[in-house]
């Protein structure tokens, strides 16, 4: 049995999502948060474990919606936002369009099943090039158009005069994955939902404290996300995941403390490395900072001897890490090893 | 915006999964074991929200593969068996080949991802008609044929000789869903991978206690595997179903004696149904019974009215429900509530 000449056109070339655990004593390489929300986990206690999750994940929805002030019907929920770019390129299709360098899943699902990806380069700024995109709308007609905002791994948001232009000018969908939005000074494209049907928000609950759980959420309009929920499998939420990720978003002093407590810890580590001769670090709106060193691959090393792990991203931008903001201490460990290795 | 025109071809047609919960006093419609694992919930407790799952979930498969005699790199885990069905349709694509009346999900995501799918009925005795079926892998070269055996709604197994021969025969892949294997008095197909590298097995917690979790798994030679992982999301199991799935299956003492329970409850209910009077209940290797009713509506509802509820099927097999075995004292009271009805 030849397996490559059973399997779809795109599956041989496609490479699995590495996500391969590295023994670290400081892990600062997945833009996880630093702090967990352990106070929620009794509520896991007295589920049965024999009875199907709710299909429709009804609590859930509904304390999104009432947070964000749109309808349960506007919300879907999904096993990772991962799942829902899953279902939404399922849903429409391609051509997909997502400027480069951004998070790697958009390309990846689009060629697990097997649907034309268009990627723009971002310009030197990291920002769109908006002639670039409206050019590829006006030729490829692309059924959805992805942006990562606030982008990872750069850090910053587009300019959003482009973005709202591309939104007005797209027939298809555009999709804002708001996964770090929480750690923006820049205001959220909610607001414009009401505004433009076409559009789409992505949320997820990994980057503030819950990635454990596998929970994110898009919000739309109720004719996509009718549509959308079509190709949804019924039961892709557990029963944990939904029960504690209602607890821990009641929780909303802590939530805010800890996003606050985030960026605060952000900035001292922009500022301080700065301070490092041989690094450049870049602005963020994250819970990450993307930063240039002389030798990406030595400095990666070097921290990771000293227990701290970081992400090497020189393949997707020359000579450029990525870490996540951790705890102050964590972060003190990590400024103290990279001085060192700098130097 | 008309999203009927923006979405894929197959879906303005496609109906969402219907998983309504329906208020009931005893809920026998899902297939649900009445038994869960309370016990293995403390793990829960411990966990850290913050981190991301571990991708490769080595815990539970070194745990299942230790079980099955089988090594680690044979098995994948998935969110629920239904996604790795859609995995496995994504992955090599159709045309898609079943029997009918049989689980839905086979052709939902069939449709979801718009690939053909050629449905073959079963004969008179809910066995397989071979004929049909070799006629239709001679014809149309399916990739995938999926066999839910036993089969749900029909409660049976197909005769193995008959499977045996697609399996020779097809030059696509044949995946045996043995969601309900450990209430089968028949053995499994698991001895046959070493001799048929084209085969899948794909199991479920889902049945033995377990559905709040979303655990399914497939266990196939690693050149199938590999390739399935490919389209796999990295985080498609989260950290509560893995530590939990894991506590679970080490209580076997537990485990083997909720099956024994059901097997003995589902043999008195057998009995017990054959002595009411316009009601034939069919032989189940299951944790369910399928049975005919002079008037599936007026027995569904009557039923449902004393607050039990079963699955009405009158669409798939006519005049036909299906019932999953509860505890003793839920079975009584169902058997009680169906005497009064069939009369």
């Amino acid at each position: 049995m030849d397996v490559k000449k059973l399997v779809k056109n795109g599956i041989p070339r496609l490479t699995a999502y590495n996500a391969k655990e590295i023994p670290c004593r400081i892990k600062l390489d997945a833009n996880e948060s630093p702090y967990g929300f352990s106070s929620s986990l009794k509520v896991a206690t007295s589920i049965p474990t024999n009875r199907y999750p709710d299909a429709e994940a009804k609590e859930f929805r509904n304390l999104i919606s009432e947070e964000l002030g749109v309808k349960p019907e506007n919300v879907l929920h999904g096993n990772g936002s991962d799942e829902l770019i899953y279902y939404l390129i399922t849903t429409f299709g391609g051509p997909v369009c997502y400027p480069v360098p951004t998070f790697s899943m958009y390309g990846i699902i689009s060629q697990a099943l097997s649907e034309k990806k268009i990627e723009i380069r971002l310009d030197e700024e990291f920002d769109l090039d908006l002639d670039k995109v409206l050019c590829v709308i006006k030729r490829e007609k692309p059924k959805l158009i992805f942006f990562s905002s606030p982008n990872n791994p750069t850090g910053n948001c587009y300019s959003s005069h482009k973005i709202l232009k591309i939104i007005e000018v797209s027939r298809g969908i555009v999709i804002l994955d708001e996964a770090y939005q929480p750690f923006s000074s820049r205001q959220g494209f909610l607001p414009l939902l009401k505004d433009y049907e076409n559009l789409i928000i992505l949320r997820t609950l990994s980057k503030i404290g819950l990635a454990a759980l596998r929970v994110g959420f898009l919000i739309a309009d109720v004719r996509i996300i009718k549509e959308v929920n079509k190709v949804r499998l019924p039961f892709n939420v557990n029963s944990f995941s939904q029960a504690i990720a209602v607890a821990a978003l009641k929780e909303k002093r802590q939530l805010h403390s800890h996003v606050k407590a985030i960026v605060s810890e952000r900035e001292r580590l922009l500022d301080e490395m700065e301070k490092i001769i041989g690094i450049r670090p870049f602005p963020s709106e994250a819970n990450f900072i993307l930063f240039k060193a002389r030798d990406a691959d030595k400095v990666y090393r070097a921290l990771l001897k000293q227990g701290i792990l970081v992400r090497n991203i020189k393949d997707v931008i020359k000579d450029c890490l990525r870490v996540t903001v951790g705890t102050p201490d964590e972060n003190t460990a990590f400024l103290k090893a990279l001085g060192k290795v700098a130097l």
